[in-house]
């Protein structure tokens, strides 16, 4: 499949597209506001495969042409970054699924805590402002951005994926079982995602009043 | 120490009596507002007990008198019954911590929801209610009551803890953790509970919509 990673040269970005590289046959397209800036993205990410042995060929784009024609579309932004991201892409997008990994939070007294947005959830508020015809999946939100980029470390964590086409969702559990260890969990649909995103901040809360975990997933067992 | 379970006859109540009797030698007293139902329900306990070989005695009682001069009380109540089990039993409380366990939850289109006191949460909701000297600390939220109970399960699972008080933060972790294959994890001030207690109705969305997965607990690695 032709995946697009938009806004790709962030932390998760970097992590899913080694991920990507190394344990399946995807074409990986990384995006970013900057073409410049996911082209040289991509040569440390070729890099870093090099050094494990992987030969892999990513390709750098601005955003909307790593989203042309891609089966997959994830929306590897910051929150407050999702609505022109998708505005910026969506009349790229032709039978493509696009992926929300993206989480709301605010540090308050005490640690993070979720900011969930009026649309009632974050993979809500994409769905919201998306094209009628695009599904829209929440997937990817409580991995490790640190453990999946570091290609010496074993992944063993659950995805949570949410929403309404479940086609789409079957698609996108697909992409994330193929990272090995990696887990797609089905948590229902978009009404139910504000308690998958609210996972990410707690797992950071638990990072730092926990001596013994960093870069924390998590498991349901 | 002594450790009232105060509406122990429901599920997380048994599982919990039953885990402590088995692995540990805390006292065990089980109260209900009816104690002749408290004592219906030890019965049931300690011939569950002594079908895995435990010899154990716990005590039945009503709600106040289990709690009377505990160590630890656990509110093993629905979220609507916290603050009258909290009431019934105020005047029984010295150097006695609170636990809530509680949750409240609402079904809505597509899975249950995590219904957010004005309080902040069950457990600020708990403290706003529990006497002043009397620390309140949140846990045992996220465990699966079936596998608890089942004393041929083992446990793999852990527990977030939150709580303002860190003295008390610490004796409910060691007694969370005095249960074989339990792990307590300092999820923060109570400021932090919201997404703490939210994780229940996740698992149990989660267990709907995921055909290998029932009775589900979580780990965080």
């Amino acid at each position: 499949m032709r995946i697009a990673l938009c806004g790709g040269t962030g932390d998760i970005g970097k992590g899913l597209a080694l991920r990507w590289a190394k344990d399946t046959d995807h074409d990986l397209l990384v995006g970013s506001r900057n073409p410049e800036k996911a082209r040289e993205a991509v040569e440390e990410y070729e890099d870093e495969l090099d050094r494990h042995g992987i030969e892999a060929s990513i390709s750098g784009f601005a955003n909307g042409m790593a989203a042309d024609r891609a089966d997959i579309a994830l929306l590897c932004v910051p929150a407050y970054h999702l609505v022109d991201t998708i505005e910026s892409i969506a009349d790229r997008l032709e039978e493509t699924i696009l992926v929300s990994p993206a989480v709301g939070m605010q540090r308050e007294e005490g640690g993070f805590q979720y900011n969930r947005p009026s649309a009632g959830s974050v993979t809500a508020l994409a769905a919201s402002a998306a094209p009628e015809d695009v599904p829209v999946i929440g997937a990817f939100h409580s991995l490790a951005a640190g453990k999946l980029a570091n290609l010496d470390t074993e992944i063993e964590a659950d995805t949570l994926v949410v929403g309404d086409d479940e086609e789409a969702k079957g698609t996108v559990s697909d992409l994330a079982a193929g990272i090995d260890g990696l887990r797609a969990l089905d948590a229902g649909s978009i009404a139910n995602a504000a308690p998958v995103e609210s996972l990410t901040p707690l797992l950071i809360n638990l990072a730092q009043y926990n001596r013994d975990l960093s870069d924390v997933g998590v498991r349901f067992e």
